[in-house]
């Protein structure tokens, strides 16, 4: 149960966003910039960022939907998504992206912990600063979502064909639009419980 | 020196957020509605959680800047800010910011440390749902904050008097105001406030 009154039959992070639509309008725009605006990544390598980084939080619901996202872009290979998951320095995606995905990973821990050699070893694999830049704050943003969905203990449906589902929707309409609150709750009926 | 070329002379998360204005202007907004919006919490108990889990995540800028703020908008009090960073259990300040301060700190390692009785804590002590969920919401967005200005390696200036300045600017003028530059302003004039 989640630990506070939430908008009933909204899994994971769409709960909180409906209780408090002031904050989710930047936070699903600043996700819709980041992993589908105009970008010299894909975006199903920008939503493998998002997956890794979400796995190293353990936060089941982010790693589940934005892996589902990001093999729904990779041509529904979901084996790869999860190996990738499990493994990302030893799987068939491109040096770059290893390199990029390292230094997320490194920055799901802490921004202290990314090093001058893992941004020379993006770099000599043709990283450019803005994909270094990117993918330091798409790991950023996922550090907030997963403990934004994990420190209000919201609940996640378990079956697989829903998040397929879903993802097909967000990769078609992207964040914002996927996003649809119900009729809202006054503030007032929100403080109170 | 910064991992990445961020326009000169801004320091901490003024550098990547000029360096990415598409990503800057929501996450401002998200700061903010959260930090400076109406709210049964002061702007000050806001700041305070933000420098908690600035402190929790050793992010020095973050934490010097928000606890320069908190200080201005508690009166000056940095002795008090100081105090609670090193021990937020133990000092003068009402027993609900204390128990928000506990789930701030949580959310802040993983939000699956998050426990039920954390909550009931808070709720004992008078806090309402929005108040707990603004709480680790606040923690989550640092979190994206303290990883984005060292993931980058951002420089800082270490004068007390810059972030008092800086502080008393913010406190006046919000978020957005003080931090994107004008469209209008060239470089030199950007690198120059």
């Amino acid at each position: 149960m989640p630990h506070i009154a939430l908008p009933e039959g909204l899994p994971g992070i769409r709960g909180p966003m409906a209780f408090r639509p002031e904050t989710a309008r930047p936070l699903n725009e600043l996700v819709d910039v980041l992993l589908r605006g105009p970008h010299s990544l894909t975006p199903g390598e920008r939503e493998l960022i998002a997956t890794v980084v979400s796995a190293e939080n353990e936060c089941r619901y982010c790693q589940t939907i934005h892996g589902a996202i990001a093999a729904h872009h990779l041509g529904g290979d979901d084996a790869l998504v999860q190996a990738v998951k499990a493994d990302h320095e030893h799987q068939a995606i491109s040096p770059k992206l290893r390199a990029l995905l390292a230094i997320a990973a490194r920055t799901a821990r802490s921004g202290r912990d990314v090093t001058a050699d893992d941004i020379a070893r993006a770099r000599a694999e043709g990283a450019t600063d803005l994909e270094i830049h990117d993918t330091v704050l798409i790991a950023a943003v996922f550090c907030l979502c997963n403990r934004y969905v994990d420190g209000l203990a919201t609940w996640m449906p378990e079956d697989p064909d829903f998040y397929r589902q879903r993802a097909r929707m967000i990769a078609e309409q992207g964040y914002t639009a996927s996003t649809v609150a119900p009729p809202q709750a006054t503030p007032a009926q929100r403080t109170a419980r």
